[in-house]
């Protein structure tokens, strides 16, 4: 009985994306999340296709998914709906036709998500059974031994908090005048490394425990490649941090506010997921790939709704709903100044897939 | 595949109870429910103590519990919270402490429920795993064969439509002047009667395929005694429609509006219940008591408060929001002159256990 001990809700933050399909909202701002989704289609169907041991839902005769991060939709049913097509195709292609299982489809968020919205949302004409499952993924969240395939797409680089030294005065690692380990000294990036590796071990621990032994965790992620600096797919982020500096400049938020704000996100490289991944012990890398997206340029405009809708929630809380307009008005226009940095060129989202082992 | 054909959305109106935490709002206004969750404990223990066999939720070693009609909370919390505890005790009680297992609950309200404010009340120190499942509960919700025990707290009374014949006026049905059946024509009952008696057989249906073989399905149910007139335990609907009534002829709502207006509910009677359930043939009838419920005499505020909480969704949706302050602060008064109506005799609540059976 580890509910109550490793209930995730005493352990984590929460930093859900922005609710509702106001103009602002993800809902409304997640089309390059969706060409992350659509570019994953592939590597999912041929992961089900060389990792799917079709005999794993026996005896309950149903398959049980989980999207870890959905926010409100769209994209979270097009990822459930890609697997789960990718699934009875296989049924289909090894002449099991008539033995194609049920289907329930679990889409986890914080606590604070917007689930009304979500499940309004929810695809009429669903071929699964939909539940919403309110918690972090980095505690545990289901039954033991319960979920045939786990997946999340760009939601793992989200850290449980924000890493405790780098907003105390005292410490080395004082993150002063950014918002973000990306272009700070060392101690500052250790700090990140260190809170995503705590994070890592706790998602994988509870991740080992509620998948049924050969199934598979499928994570699209935000990351860095191999021997990358830090800075290079976090300049949007250093733009947000100097427009917040310059308002504080302004007095139009406090520079101790600014000082104490940091970005709970980390971009991890391979190697490091490797290391991470085989401390656990439980599961064995099947793919790890970097996925072409095919993003269109999408201008300073897009470029501001994007980052509100992601980080509108963390702001509000800091700083306070008032000055949300003017930062991301100012955020588009330093933007604009510098088009050529939205060249996609400099991200790097990577696929990996994990098979839990039977040991 | 049965999910897409049988969800239950396409077949069924919302009537979600008044969500959030304000004062009108059903989490501050079901105190008498949460008497008849405490009244339907002392059965539950009974039950599982007398009904349920320990294995069956073997091999998945998870026990699957699923609420039905949950609203918001608290209630809800207590009913899964009571049946967690009496199954935990029978495994401590006949040795088998060392293989309890742990427990997953779902929480099932209609789509337009407030799953948001339910997600943030959960118990923090909870031995289960939360999520919440949107649709209603006269279509399929859940794989087959994939809950070991089905519960409802007063939710059962709610048809899933107003029955199509009241509201027509060349229906011989059409139910003029009032809200409900319950004092009405012969033709008007027979028509609630016909559709519970469809919403039911769709119920019982949906749960024979989910339950697992041995489970149970227990729900406490508004229903009537064997022989009591229809009108007893519906006075103070009455009541309300006769302030809808009143309401027109002094020109503030539409009289046609109050015609078309009906409330959809179902008081069945024990007899009645049981031939439903013969007619399903999968379950067995393993016990049908009167509840015993203490209600503390509450007042007309209080019966204000918890008709407005439970009917609110739908005055609105007919009559505009414009109208619920008068027309509640109108329906109070009446109660006040004949306080003597909320005696509790009047109404009776039953609680009925059902077996699935094996075949």
């Amino acid at each position: 009985m580890a509910a109550a001990m490793e209930d995730s809700s005493n352990v984590s933050e929460a930093y859900p994306m922005t609710g509702g399909d106001g103009p602002n909202s993800y809902a409304k701002n997640s089309i390059r999340q969706k060409l992350v989704v659509d570019a994953a289609k592939e590597l999912l169907t041929k992961t089900i296709k060389q990792n799917l041991d079709l005999d794993i839902c026996l005896p309950c005769d149903t398959f049980y998914i989980a999207d870890l991060g959905c926010s409100v939709g769209p994209n979270t049913f097009l990822s459930v709906e890609n697997i789960l097509e990718a699934v009875k195709f296989e049924y289909q292609s090894r002449g099991l036709s008539s033995q194609i299982p049920e289907f329930q489809a679990f889409f986890n968020d914080h606590t604070l998500n917007d689930f009304n919205m979500l499940f309004k949302s929810l695809p009429r004409n669903r071929n699964y059974y939909a539940a919403g499952v309110p918690g972090s993924f980095y505690g545990r969240l289901f039954p033991k031994v319960s979920i045939h395939f786990f997946h999340s797409s760009l939601a793992v680089h989200w850290l449980s908090r924000v890493p405790k030294d780098v907003t105390e005065k005292t410490s080395r690692a004082w993150n002063k005048g950014r918002i973000h380990y990306s272009n700070s000294g060392d101690e500052v990036v250790r700090a990140y490394q260190a809170q995503y590796s705590e994070d890592m071990e706790c998602f994988l621990h509870a991740r080992a425990l509620e998948t049924v032994h050969r199934g598979l965790v499928v994570l699209t992620l935000l990351g860095r490649h191999n021997g990358d600096s830090h800075s290079l797919g976090n300049v949007v982020v250093d733009i947000l941090g100097s427009c917040l500096m310059d308002m504080a400049r302004k007095g139009v938020v406090s520079e101790e506010k600014v000082d104490s704000f940091n970005i709970p996100s980390y971009c991890v490289s391979p190697q490091e997921l490797e290391v991470i991944v085989e401390r656990n012990g439980c599961f064995s890398i099947e793919a790890l790939e970097t996925l072409v997206c095919h993003f269109p340029e999408h201008g300073a405009k897009r470029s501001a709704s994007t980052m509100r809708a992601a980080t509108e929630g963390l702001i509000k809380q800091q700083f306070g709903e008032e000055i949300l307009d003017e930062l991301f008005s100012l955020y588009q226009q330093k933007i604009e100044e510098q088009i050529s940095i939205l060249e996609p060129k400099k991200s790097a989202i990577f696929c990996v897939v994990l098979k839990r082992k039977t040991n």
